[in-house]
């Protein structure tokens, strides 16, 4: 657990490092330099950033590298990663924070650790510490990754549309104005829509048939009547950084019956999952009910079926969920592994189910965990047929 | 210096870790193990991934986590993370090489590094071998940034035709299409044509005015005729995911004389680098004459001016140039550092002055080293006045 004494130090690009963003609230390319000694927050950035970081941090104070002797160190050590950590070291020192025990995330450069551990510091990895930071999501947090699911929504309902206005062709294949409709097209109109909102997508999936059985496939080529499409859309807000993430799955004309099943499947444990979620409600256990939903409509899971050695390829082949926020993954998990939800919690519902015979079928919602049950942030229907 | 004996070990996801994709060639959001033991390339995935990175991964040998007992090393350890490292220490141990030295990238996380050593592997975080390994290009790798170039200069040819066409309103605002013309709409313009061709920008710079003299302000608001406007494009191919990276600074009307005066200044040491930049030439020695051009100029610069506790705001206040490949910032830089260019390294040649009562200017042009020269991937007029 957090406590305010606990010195925090995370050295990384908050463009790329959501612990930097989180304590620092400035967004760089470059490394930077974040500490929390005593509840004040200590940002240090490059002189070229020093003066935006002077106008945007949310931090007790400012420094710059140059002034904590950085290029000194730089071309003592020959290396701008070690003498990042160097100044980092000389910081805390500063700070009379260099004798007690510093926390720094999982992710921290070993470079930059052993660099730090060089210099005397107790550098200690606490993977709980700086997820538990992120979780209980504030209102103004919450604003933010809602901004994005409506986002979500717009483009979804862009490709729904896209969907229902095709036709399909004598081979089975959709068309739309005319042309071939493929994975490509409906991922480059979702994305562009989200781009114009200001919304950034890398990993958009619009997979159909068999390749909608690959959870992870992202789907090429011409979609066809009859097979499953599953659209998963998870941007990013360029100027919040705050995530969504939501999955539907759609059928254009008629599914198959054992596709029809697993779609039903799919929703009745999406079901169970959604009304059992509380705040001291167990993941596990929420992940535990939706397995035995699926397994016993006769679907192989990993809770059920998993064995050493063998991986699982079909039936549920994930867990029920994850956290959603400054990362796309990010506490708490919705699945085999221990972790009780909280309030504020931001967490994904999204159970599957694969077969490369009969294709993909996953639902998602996202929820924030309250008091006494969720809130959904989900507002987008789940029908099937199209 | 790599050696194919020198055993390597990158954990991370291949999407956001470039040496686990360069290593392995397999995309995915999650993390992997990639291992090269005595030459031979092995990756390791979750078995949700499995069949996809037997069909993508260009490695000797895929394994899933499940056969080398990560689901029962987690559940010791409590700890995803740490049963990562420890699968990645047993895969090392079956290979034979968990008794040599085991190089990693400088940003592993330091709670697998720990765990790492923990298990009595001698893991050493090697900068300059990772960056070397993705130095000298290969044709292919060539061949993907060039594409990405091309891209670049469309998109920064939309955005200049859109400067063309707008007016200059009464009160020295920028029109197009009966509406103010702000950088949001003009970065917004070049990101979406972008995204329709398969790049993904995130951190395009379209900053005017006292804006641009920040180097890393991306703009807003208004554009107005007689401002410096930079245009910094710098996509990644989703596909091949390699970047390129152009800037262009123009002027709608009449610029001061002082602004004119920095335009020419950056132009002739961007002449100077370009003209010096071969195969065997130092970095160092590019940045320095790029620095005495501006020196003599009459401009500030970090090499001339930089006093330790002063950052210097005004000026050349960054490097002359970086690599550019896998990352938007690869080895090498053309620098103060000293770094000597090998043929195949891609590098940007970019100098740039910035002073908040006058703007900002920078142009950079992306090349190839080669023995007896450089080859320029950028194909775009250097005009200033539109």
């Amino acid at each position: 657990m957090d406590k305010v004494e606990q010195t925090l130090l995370v050295i990384g690009a908050p463009e790329h490092d959501a612990a930097a963003y989180h304590l620092s609230g400035f967004l760089a390319p470059d490394p930077v330099i974040c500490l929390r000694v005593v509840g004040k927050v200590y940002l240090a950035v490059s002189s070229m950033e020093y003066g935006r970081a002077k106008r945007e941090a949310r931090v007790d104070e400012v420094l710059s590298f140059d002034e904590l002797g950085f290029v000194q160190l730089a071309r003592e050590l020959q290396s701008g990663g070690r003498a990042l950590a160097a100044t980092a070291a000389g910081l805390l020192e500063k700070l009379g924070a260099a004798t007690s025990p510093v926390a720094v995330p999982p992710s921290l450069g070993v470079l930059y650790a052993d660099e730090l551990r060089a210099r005397g510091l107790a550098v200690t990895p606490d993977a709980k510490l700086f997820a538990d930071l992120r979780r209980a999501k504030t209102e103004e947090e919450i604003s933010y990754i809602e901004r994005t699911q409506r986002a979500v929504e717009s483009a979804c309902a862009r490709a729904v549309g896209m969907l229902e206005e095709s036709s399909v062709g004598e081979d089975g294949t959709l068309l739309y104005g005319g042309e071939v409709l493929t994975s490509e097209r409906l991922r480059s109109e979702i994305d562009v829509e989200l781009l114009r909102r200001g919304y950034a997508a890398d990993g958009t999936i619009t997979a159909s048939g068999a390749q909608a059985a690959d959870p992870h496939e992202r789907g090429h080529g011409p979609l066809r009547t009859g097979q499953s499409i599953i659209l998963d859309i998870f941007p990013v807000d360029k100027a919040s950084r705050y995530y969504a993430d939501m999955t539907r799955t759609f059928v254009k004309g008629e599914p198959s019956p054992e596709l029809q099943r697993m779609y039903d499947a799919v929703f009745k444990g999406q079901e169970a999952a959604l009304s059992m979620i509380r705040a001291g409600v167990n993941g596990r256990d929420v992940h535990k009910k939706v397995s035995d939903i699926l397994h016993q409509a006769g679907y192989k899971t990993l809770v059920h079926d998993q064995k050493p050695g063998e991986p699982l390829q079909q039936g549920f082949i994930h867990g029920t969920g994850h956290g959603v926020g400054l990362e796309i993954h990010e506490a708490p998990r919705v699945s085999i592994a221990n972790e009780e939800l909280i309030p504020g919690d931001v967490v994904t519902v999204e159970p599957g189910l694969y077969d490369p015979e009969v294709g993909g079928v996953r639902i998602e919602d996202l929820v924030v965990v309250t008091e006494d049950g969720c809130h959904n942030l989900t507002n987008f229907p789940k029908e099937f047929r199209l």
